[in-house]
C-alpha cells in the first residue's frame, strides 16, 4: 500500500486529525500554496459534544458527524486519507501510516483525546465510554437491551440491576448523560415499557471531587446540583469507583451499587502519536511552546486536545475543550502562512468566552468572564451555540427540527437497536 | 429465561413480525378485548421500500426505522418482545422463542420475506443485499471504502474493480439502486474525488428475464430502460449471475466483469416458521385460505410476503409487496374481531391500487389501472407516497427535508462509515 499523493508544488502540510482544530486549520489553508494532506481514521468529523444525545436516542449519528471529503470537495490542492498513523519519523520527514508513507514538510497533530482509564482494567472492560460515535450507538444499545431483558425478569436484584445506571464522572458529559437518562425514565420509558416499574430505575453520579462541574464556577456547581438532584439523580461526591465487574460497582467508601451499566466519563488523555522524543511528551499530551511547536522540533505543530502548553502558568495547558482547538487551529493556519511569506511566527493566546454545560431541558448553566446565568436563558444560548459549531447546515435544520420535536413531545425517537451491543474484544477499537 | 407475559383476560393473539402486515394487524386490534403479543427480532419497524437510499447515502437509517414500542406505547393490553421465534408447537399452542415460551389462542405469521440466493454459495458469501438495515449500512460502507482504496492505487485492472457495481435484479430495487448510484456517480463522487477518473465507474444491471420491472407493464419497462440508459447504467437483459467470487462476476453467456461489489436484489423468498406441517408449505412460502388462515390449522394464520394464497389463479399467490401485506393485515383484524363477536369470516380480496418505481430525480413510473405515467408527475407521485406510508410525523417531515436537500444541491449527506464493513461470517446474520 502506498499513499498515492501527488508532490505538492510548494510544500505539504499533513494534519492528523479532522477534529475542531484539524478542520479550522485546513480551512484556514484553503488558499495558500500549501498542498494539505489530511489523516483521520474515519472518512467523517466528529461533532464531540453531542455524542451524548446520540447515546440517549435524541440525535442520530448522521447529523452531527460530517464526511470530511464534502467539507474540503472544493478546495483545489487538498487530499484526504482514511488512515491510521502508526508513527512518526522526522529525520525523514515522513508519516508511516496503515495507507503507506506519506512526507510531509510540516507536521500537525491534531489527534484529539481518547479515554483515561486510568489504567483499570475492568473498568475498560465493562464500563462504557462515548468518545466516539460507534461507542455512543454501542450504549445506546446496551440501555435498550438491558430494558428488554428486564421485561423478562421477575422484581429482584437482577432486574434492578439492569435498570439501574452508573455514571462516573460529574463533568459536562457526565451530567448531560445523567440528566438525559432522567428525563429518559420521566418521559420516554413510562411509555415504552408500562410493564416495569420505573421507581426501581436509579440514576447515580459518581464524581471523585467535591462538586458537579468542576473545572466551572461554584455557583454553576451549586445550580448543577441542585437540578439534577430535582431531577432524582443520586448525586455521590468526593467519591470514586474503585472496580467494576459488569455487575456491581464498587466504591473507595466501601459501598456498591447493583448496576448493568456503568458510563465512565470521568477522565480523557491525549492521543499521543508514536516516534516522538520522550521530552516532547509532559504528562500524556504532548509539550508544545507558545507557538504550538512540539518542543524540540522545528517542523512538528500540536493543536487541541493533544496539546500540552510547556510554558504557560498552569501546568497541564489550556482546558480540553473544542473552543481552544478551533483558535489554535486558526492560530496555527495563520502562522504558517506566516512562515511561506518569510514571516516570524507569533504567539498563541487563549480568549475564553466562557464555559457551558446543560442538565436538561430549560437547564442549563453559562459562566463567562464576570457573570453566571443559568435556567431558560442560559439553556437557549447552550442550544443556539451548539448549533452555530456544528458542521453543515443541513446538520443544523436536522438537529434543530428533532430538539424542536423533542421538546414540544417530551419524546426522541431513535430507539433502535441496529446492531446489538456486544462486549468489545478490544475496547479501544 | 421466560416471556414473562401477563395471562390475557379474554384470548391471546401473538403477532411474528412488526413489518407492514403486522403492525396493521395489530392497529386494527387496537381496542379489543384481545391481548395481542408482537414478536420481533428487531425493536423497530422497517421501512423496506427505501432502505436503498440508505445504502446509496440518501437518508440516515433512524428516518427510515421505527421504534415498534413507540408505536404501541399507549395501546392497552398490547406487549411486544424482542425475540427470535423458533419453533411453532401447535398441539400445546406455544411458540419456542429465544426469550422463553409464549403460548396464543391465534397466531399471526407475517414474518416477510428474505433474500434468496438460489442456493448460490459464491453470491451469498460475496454478495451484498439489502434486505435490512445493517445490511444497507454494510453496503454504504463497502462502496465508500472501495473508492477510498482505488484513490490508493496506479490505474490498471484492480482499479476498475473497486470503482464498478454489478446490481443483479432488474425490479424496482434494483432499478433504484443503479439509479442513485449513477446520481452519486454524476454528482457527488466527482466532487469527494478528484483523484479518481469516474469514467472508469460503470454500474451494471443485470437482469435474467427480457426486459426491467417484469411485474410492470411493457410501456413502463420501456421507459424504465431508456432512462436507466441514458444515466450511463451498463444494461444487461436475458442475462443471469452464475458465479461470483468478490471479484469478478460470471455470467451466464460466458462473460466476466470486474467488481469488487455486488448487490444482490434479483429474488426474494418466504421466510417460513418450523414446526408448520409439510402441506403448509408451497415453494418456499406459507399456504394460505382465502381468509389467510395456514392450510391445516384452524388458528394460525400467515399475511404478507411469507403469505402465499393456495386458493388463487396465480400458483404464487399475490405479489410480495407492501399494499398486499397492509390489506391482509387490516382484513385479518377486521376478521379476528368478527371471530371474537361469533361471526363468520370474509375472504381477502386485493384491491390493486398498481404499482410503481422510480428511477432518480424527476423520474418515476406508475402503473395503475388502465393507465400508465411517466417522468416529473410519476416521481412526485412516489415521492408523496413513499413519505404517506413512512410510519411517524417526525421522519416524514425529516425525510422530506433529506429529500429537498438532495434535490436542490444534487447531493446527498450521508457518506460516513460508521462501522468499516467486514465480511460476515454467516450473510444470514
Amino acid at each position: 500500500m502506498r499513499a498515492n499523493l501527488p508532490p505538492p508544488e510548494y510544500k505539504r502540510v499533513v494534519i492528523i486529525g479532522g477534529g475542531f482544530g484539524g478542520l479550522k486549520l485546513a480551512q484556514k489553508l484553503k488558499v495558500s500554496h500549501y498542498q494539505v494532506v489530511l489523516v483521520d481514521k474515519n472518512n467523517y468529523h466528529t461533532f464531540q459534544p453531542l455524542l451524548y444525545q446520540v447515546a440517549i436516542g435524541g440525535l442520530e449519528p448522521d447529523s452531527i458527524a460530517y464526511p470530511l471529503r464534502k467539507i474540503f470537495s472544493h478546495h483545489r490542492n487538498f487530499h484526504f486519507r482514511v488512515a491510521e498513523v502508526l508513527s512518526i519519523n522526522n529525520e525523514k520527514k515522513l508519516l508511516e501510516t496503515s495507507v503507506g508513507i506519506i512526507y510531509y514538510d510540516y507536521l500537525v497533530i491534531a489527534t484529539g483525546s481518547k479515554t483515561n482509564f486510568f489504567g483499570m482494567e475492568d473498568i475498560m472492560q465493562n464500563g462504557m465510554a462515548i468518545k466516539s460515535v460507534p461507542e455512543a450507538l454501542d450504549l445506546r444499545s446496551l440501555i435498550i437491551q438491558n430494558f428488554e431483558r428486564a421485561l423478562l425478569l421477575d422484581d429482584g436484584p437482577e432486574k434492578e440491576a439492569l435498570l439501574n445506571i452508573v455514571v462516573v464522572g460529574g463533568g459536562p458529559t457526565g451530567l448531560e448523560t445523567s440528566g438525559s437518562l432522567s428525563e429518559l425514565k420521566r418521559h420516554v420509558f413510562p411509555n415504552d415499557y408500562p410493564e416495569l416499574n420505573l421507581e426501581k430505575m436509579m440514576i447515580h453520579i459518581v464524581e471523585s471531587g467535591d462538586r458537579l462541574l468542576g473545572a466551572m464556577s461554584e455557583k454553576s456547581s451549586a445550580a448543577a446540583e441542585k437540578y439534577i438532584r430535582n431531577m432524582g439523580v443520586h448525586v455521590l461526591l468526593n467519591t470514586r469507583v474503585v472496580n467494576y465487574d459488569g455487575n456491581t460497582v464498587k466504591l473507595n467508601n466501601g459501598e456498591t451499587i447493583a448496576a448493568k451499566t456503568l458510563i465512565w466519563s470521568a477522565g480523557v488523555k491525549g492521543n499521543v502519536v508514536d516516534g516522538l522524543d520522550a521530552r516532547a511528551i509532559y504528562k500524556g499530551r504532548i509539550a508544545v511552546d507558545s507557538f504550538n511547536r512540539v518542543m524540540g522540533y522545528e517542523n512538528i505543530f500540536c493543536i487541541g486536545d493533544a496539546a500540552s502548553l510547556a510554558e504557560t502558568d498552569s501546568p497541564d495547558g489550556y482546558p480540553m475543550l473544542a473552543p481552544v482547538a478551533i483558535q489554535q487551529g486558526e492560530q496555527l493556519g495563520k502562522n504558517l502562512l506566516r512562515l511561506a511569506a518569510g514571516k516570524t511566527l507569533k504567539p498563541f493566546s487563549y480568549f475564553d468566552k466562557g464555559v457551558m454545560a446543560t442538565v436538561g431541558r430549560n437547564k442549563a448553566l453559562i459562566d463567562a468572564k464576570g457573570f453566571h446565568i443559568h435556567g431558560f436563558i442560559a439553556w437557549v444560548g447552550w442550544l443556539f451555540i451548539h448549533l452555530m459549531y456544528l458542521v453543515g447546515f443541513r446538520n443544523r435544520i436536522i438537529v434543530f427540527i428533532n430538539w424542536l420535536w423533542n421538546y414540544i413531545n417530551y419524546d426522541s425517537a431513535m430507539r433502535l437497536v441496529i446492531r446489538p451491543f456486544k462486549k468489545r474484544k478490544n475496547p479501544e477499537e
